[in-house]
């Protein structure tokens, strides 16, 4: 039933598969744009609902790919990333109706005003048109990413890693199921039918103009190559080196607790803080403090030379440890000379993702959030709330780092774009 | 006193006299993050004041310029383009107060909302950081665009086009000295210091890092060159293939004031209507009298058959012709099928910039304004008010025509992006 499904058996010519799923996108992405949230939601529904009904078959699929990858030697990491079972199937069910919660941005007036020349402007948020997200190895991807598209009325073109392309294709076909289910067009989210890298060649290129923006979501070498050869607008997330600054009149108490947190809570995801910086007139007392609280909950520490002298123990930190991000139990730790010295090795080091500031002075604080060019940038809290389900918008599909139209949680309002709407009486211009 | 006028003795060596640039600019971009608003307007007062006093200046500096154009053989509108005098001088002075009696968007808050963990978010404005702006012949552009940027809080680094040079070169000491004299950076505001085609190239990668933005600002092969070629955001502006339809129920006489403002108000603005689609239900009787109307005005038409059948010493429109942005008194007229066959048209051949629909049916326009995927469209209007100042913006750098980002009139709020500022008390995440 599916028009992924006929291209499959088109066999190997990929730029034409790439352009006739190009070409069924723009024409889905029409039918979308107008279509109402009752429909679309309904799309989710059923699929959710499908997904509990046919976790068996999804399962199979998953089989089928954790076969491959462990016969390619994948381990560890990688394989639990692909691993499905009940409860991440149940999941993925949940987060199709948290996203059928959501309320639709479509259609919104953001903003109205009135000109002399008595044109009424209306500044109307409408959605992009068509998505393309490359993805790797997470199956479930497939159904949030292709679930905030659809709900946002786009139409979206997913490209999954080839390890997980069994489990995808199954999660795909049940989307697809949801989208006949409301009578939208099954090719409202198509999953490439391929694992030909050739694929994400042809989408880097735009097929053929049809593409308004790219979305890569994965590690950083899949982020920095589209962001590099894409030729179509890309919504990116590079590193998040995050810091959390300790000024001189941060409570100790509370330092330890979002240093800890920052950190350890989930060493793997994006917020999780790389690097403590500790003002000088303070470092005696709390640098110890603090360090040993993440001692003590199993993180390693590396240090400047002003930090090691208080923590003999602590290892030095290399040029490049100052630049890396770990995603993992490893903090670098510095001494710096007040808040503007925190701003100077922010500016160097960052990664303009996310940054904390403690202190009880408001005036440090301010200077910190001011002149700060991060993201986003706390006081008194932990990095770990760099989330988009933290800043009220549901289901995110990532972090952006870049400036331009989205920052920080990408979620359904910054997959759409908007238009003006202008209504006259028969104005000329004089 | 200028870094500019020291790299330009530096001589030959493009690649390090850019990236010079770029870390001035880098630097000037942290001064001007926090820069209050009086002392960025005192720095454009300043610059307006010596234009005023500097006219014979500027005028030496442009002779030089129309010399050169008129011995390379240049001619017409590049002339006219080039062209400086007295009336043109104190319009870009009087451009220069326009903008320091525009709000500065910067550290505004856009939205702040709680959240359950006690967070306080504020999304605020702030400056994008360092934009680069390559434009053609007008040196105009040069105090237009240099103090939008300043305004919106931007560093930026102007290349202007080789032919207006010494113009440019003229008005862009004019601005240092402003900058200087409001104790800002006069780095703030660089100007390329060589027409060596090759700084072009090191713009559209970016400098390192460096540029947040690339603004082209001219024809179309500067701005496919920069949107294909650039390694960061370009914010585009490519054609301006307006269409203004007559459906069946519009008021035949606010159809031929329409049709001929959005044609010949001026032909060569972006704005300016390229085609004109006639409902066939009343192509009949409004066909003829707006296309004679459009003829009186002077204005050359090609039709397709139904059109021609109409009115026959109509030429005959070329499949190029409908995808042609004449920005000159010519116009095509097509008879569609109603709002339906309107809507396919403009979609097979506009530029998704800006249309118009005259109706007196309230539903017909609904169905054109929100089923039309352009960024403006007019009802009952000229699509001549698709510009900043009539949408009340102020100065524009130019009409985006991408989806991303800023769409329609690219002001000082469209130059800025925004950060998000999070307050708590101890937060840490569960």
């Amino acid at each position: 039933m599916s028009v992924v499904k006929t291209l499959h058996t088109a066999g190997p010519d990929v730029v034409a598969t790439m352009a006739q799923l190009g070409r069924n996108a723009r024409e889905a992405a029409k039918a979308l744009r107008t279509a109402p949230r009752k429909q679309k939601d309904a799309a989710l529904l059923a699929a959710a609902m499908t997904i509990r009904a046919d976790v068996d078959l999804i399962l199979d699929a998953n089989a089928k790919d954790m076969e491959a990858a462990k016969a390619r030697g994948l381990t560890g990491a990688l394989i639990d990333r692909l691993m499905l079972d009940d409860a991440r199937i149940e999941a993925m069910a949940k987060g199709l109706e948290a996203i059928v919660a959501l309320d639709d941005p479509v259609g919104t007036t953001i903003t109205e005003w009135d000109m002399p020349s008595g044109l009424h402007i209306e500044r109307r948020r409408v959605p992009l048109g068509v998505i393309g997200i490359i993805y790797e190895s997470r199956p479930n991807v497939t159904a949030d990413a292709g679930a905030l598209c659809l709900k946002s009325g786009n139409a979206v073109i997913l490209r999954g890693g080839s390890e997980s392309f069994h489990s995808s294709r199954a999660i795909h076909t049940i989307l697809e199921h949801g989208l006949d289910a409301a009578q939208l067009p099954s090719t409202a989210i198509q999953l490439v039918p391929t694992t030909d890298r050739a694929a994400v060649g042809e989408m880097l290129k735009g097929l053929d103009g049809t593409l308004d923006l790219l979305v890569p979501r994965g590690g950083r070498s899949l982020t920095e190559r589209v962001t590099n050869e894409a030729r179509v607008p890309v919504l990116g997330h590079l590193d998040g080196l995050c810091h959390v600054y300790i000024d001189k009149d941060a409570d100790m108490e509370m330092a330890k607790k979002i240093a800890v947190n920052a950190k350890m809570r989930r060493t793997g995801i994006c917020g999780a803080a790389e690097t403590l910086l500790v003002d000088e007139a303070v470092a005696a007392t709390h640098l110890p403090a603090v360090a040993t609280a993440l001692k003590d909950a199993g993180c390693e520490l590396r240090g400047d030379d002003k930090a090691r002298a208080l923590m003999p123990d602590m290892a030095a930190a290399t040029d490049d440890d100052w630049r890396t991000e770990y995603l993992d139990a490893i903090i670098t730790v510095a001494v710096v000379p007040g808040v503007k010295g925190a701003l100077d090795h922010i500016a160097k080091y960052g990664s303009q993702h996310t940054e904390s500031i403690v202190t009880d002075n408001q005036q440090t604080a301010d200077t910190f959030l001011t002149q700060c060019d991060s993201a986003i940038l706390l006081h008194n809290a932990s990095t770990q709330f760099a989330d988009g389900g933290e800043f009220g918008m549901g289901a995110e599909i990532g972090i952006a780092t870049g400036k331009l139209h989205a920052r920080g949680p990408v979620g359904l309002e910054q997959l759409t774009t908007f238009k003006y709407v202008v209504r006259g009486s028969g104005q000329t211009r004089p």
